[in-house]
């Protein structure tokens, strides 16, 4: 009797730098068992994309060279969704999706992805528990937003906060060319928690260094202390370097980047849509009479393939293999989890968590590693990111110079 | 009798991710002749800094070893200003500096900037030959925007076309991840000069890749053809990539970045400030009813270490060295300028050209290299471009895993 099945693979979600990574784990190491997994197949477009067969044989369309080039090429290379499940388990398309999966043989699920993703993974393992399915589902995890709970950390974040830490260095040091009283405004992903923000504070080569002002989404803010704030930094260097998470809002919930949307519209009579960077911007430049600029990092902070971090990088593959090692074993239900070892250097190891506690919920960072201040971020989560962005990937460069991506 | 002088070099103008390459080039080859150049002085803040006798002497301030991290660090690193000198040779300003360079027994004065710089350049070697005075000046070319006359391509430009290739190449890939329409508007800088935007075209890893569309400020934009494009653009592919100069204009000369400035007051009762990406953003979103997003690359364009270009720093350094040699030969009065070999290998060397003729001048991408669509450039571009954008500099980093750059 053959008792092999088949794999498949989606991606879900917001692209990172590593999800690919995470992908490449997946594939190189299912490719490894044939005696266990025939075909490893890949969503695409996630659970939207298999809803309309639309899915690949890894084997069919990547060589092992070609297969090598997935690490460090960014997006996400099955294609993506932000498709939500129904609630409703008895929902028709429960029996929809696992009629497809029993059509291609599949035994096993790995779906990479965050809270959402996450969400489709609790989903279809409750729904197999509920049918009797003996179809195995796992999550991988993946988020530049660090916001994952019962993980270390998650794959994505290393790497998005090398982006950060380095770039906010750079721009700190481009800032500081004019003997002229300026504000720089760099804004961060991140809209509910400040991990990302927090790594700006890496950027600083020595402990009195730019950037000065820090602000997360975790602390109310006030725009009046900030107009205070930055005034009192003035004291330290004429230029002045602010990083805002992109979620700041005040003490009534309200976000700073609306204030804006309330006030004014565009020529198009809609209200403005612009971060709130730009926004404390034109109200420095407003009340304090200084040159002020913003730079919203945006999306070069989760596809910077330049930037990765070696470390990050390295996890992510790990998490994939250990992933299809894990579902070999007839685990279900659950995501893949970083542990952090207790050594005095940074050491990490993959174990598994209940994917039910983890979907929809939301790791912030914890207070107590924000300054008394609320304009910096603690040595205690120094020593907790430091280690997540170290290490240089070299890229693979094509024959015109530039990173050679792979696409499908 | 000791013939011995000393040389002062200043930086000028917004930096670039290699102009410390170039004063690396200046300090290495001064220190190298010890025999004619005594003290190698740096000038903090261009001339208006040493108008308030803030100088440096780099023996004392450098050390072997850290003077060859000046390669890898952005900004500045003597600061810059954007200092004009009078028109008027017989202002007084000029017998001062003259008198202050005499002070310190300068024979050689090297000053690194653009087209304004250059007009800095100009002046003080006018006065020099008006006054009698033996001190020798010569210009060294930097700027990102390409756009000096009489030289083939400028130190910096290549390095920031790397980082504006690779990251549309970046972007492009992040762009394409979901199956629904949606555009994404990059934009880059250069006000009057549209070549780091033609640069773009290089992130195509095929003749009809993405960016589809890419518009310069050398020809006129109107935003009802663009929409035109942008719907046909959408035949070829769900996700668009657009990128926009921030200088395009309509055919009065109008600046697109002006057009939401003339209707829409933000909540502190000023024009709105924000670039033209942000409004085709919101013009899109309004006429065609599509997910739209823009990114402005912003100062990062110009202080990224981790995407130089390795044969920009190369030539930067070079052009640096050419100068110092030059300067110790008489010359004066001139810029150091790049001419390119006429061989089927990329080779370029340096030259001397009267800086005269240099200063306050623009060199525009020629109209002959912009596509008949207006909406794209030709292979001459991408022939004239693709050698400068090429290799991988090793950027040295610091014991917290980044980039270590030099501070003064």
């Amino acid at each position: 009797m053959n008792n092999k099945k088949n794999l498949i693979v989606g991606q879900s979600g917001g692209p990172t730098a590593v999800i690919n990574s995470s992908l490449y784990g997946v594939v190189k190491e299912s490719l490894a068992h044939p005696d266990r997994i025939e075909h490893v197949y890949g969503m695409i477009n996630g659970i939207e994309g298999f809803l309309k067969d639309m899915i690949l044989d890894f084997s069919e369309v990547l060589s092992e060279e070609e297969l090598e080039y997935l690490k460090n090429t960014p997006g996400a290379y099955l294609g993506s969704c932000r498709c939500k499940l129904p609630e409703d388990l008895s929902d028709p398309v429960y029996p929809k999706l696992f009629c497809k999966f029993e059509n291609l043989n599949i035994g096993y699920i790995l779906y990479i992805g965050g809270n959402d993703s996450m969400d489709t993974v609790s989903k279809l393992s409750r729904y197999a528990a509920m049918s009797g399915s003996d179809i195995l589902i796992l999550g991988e995890p993946k988020t530049i937003d660090n916001d994952l709970i019962l993980t270390d950390h998650t794959p994505g974040f290393g790497s998005a906060a090398r982006y950060v830490a380095t770039t906010v260095r750079e721009i700190v040091t481009d800032a500081s060319v004019y003997d002229q009283k300026a504000v720089t405004i760099v804004e961060i992903m991140g809209r509910d928690a400040g991990w990302l923000t927090a790594s700006s504070a890496l950027a600083r080569k020595t402990a009195n260094d730019n950037p000065y002002l820090i602000y997360l989404p975790e602390a109310d803010f006030s725009t009046e202390q900030f107009v205070q704030d930055v005034q009192n930094a003035f004291e330290k260097s004429p230029s002045v370097v602010v990083c805002v998470s992109e979620g700041i809002h005040d003490a009534d919930g309200t976000l700073i980047c609306e204030y804006d949307r309330s006030a004014g519209l565009d020529s198009f009579g809609h209200k403005m849509l612009s971060g709130c960077g730009k926004y404390l911007e034109n109200l420095l430049r407003s009340q304090l009479n200084v040159k002020a600029r913003s730079v919203e990092l945006n999306v070069c902070q989760r596809c910077s393939s330049m930037i990765q971090s070696k470390t990050d990088q390295q996890e992510a593959v790990m998490a994939g293999r250990y992933g299809v090692n894990a579902i070999l074993k007839g685990e279900t239900g659950k995501m893949i989890a970083f542990a952090r070892e207790n050594n005095s250097t940074y050491q990490s190891s993959c174990c598994l968590e209940d994917v039910n506690q983890i979907c929809n919920q939301t790791k912030s960072v914890p207070t107590s590693w924000i300054a008394h201040s609320g304009t910096d971020i603690t040595e205690e989560f120094l020593n907790y990111a430091r280690p997540l962005i170290q290490g240089t990937v070299e890229v693979p460069m094509g024959e015109d110079g530039l990173p050679l991506f792979l696409s499908r």
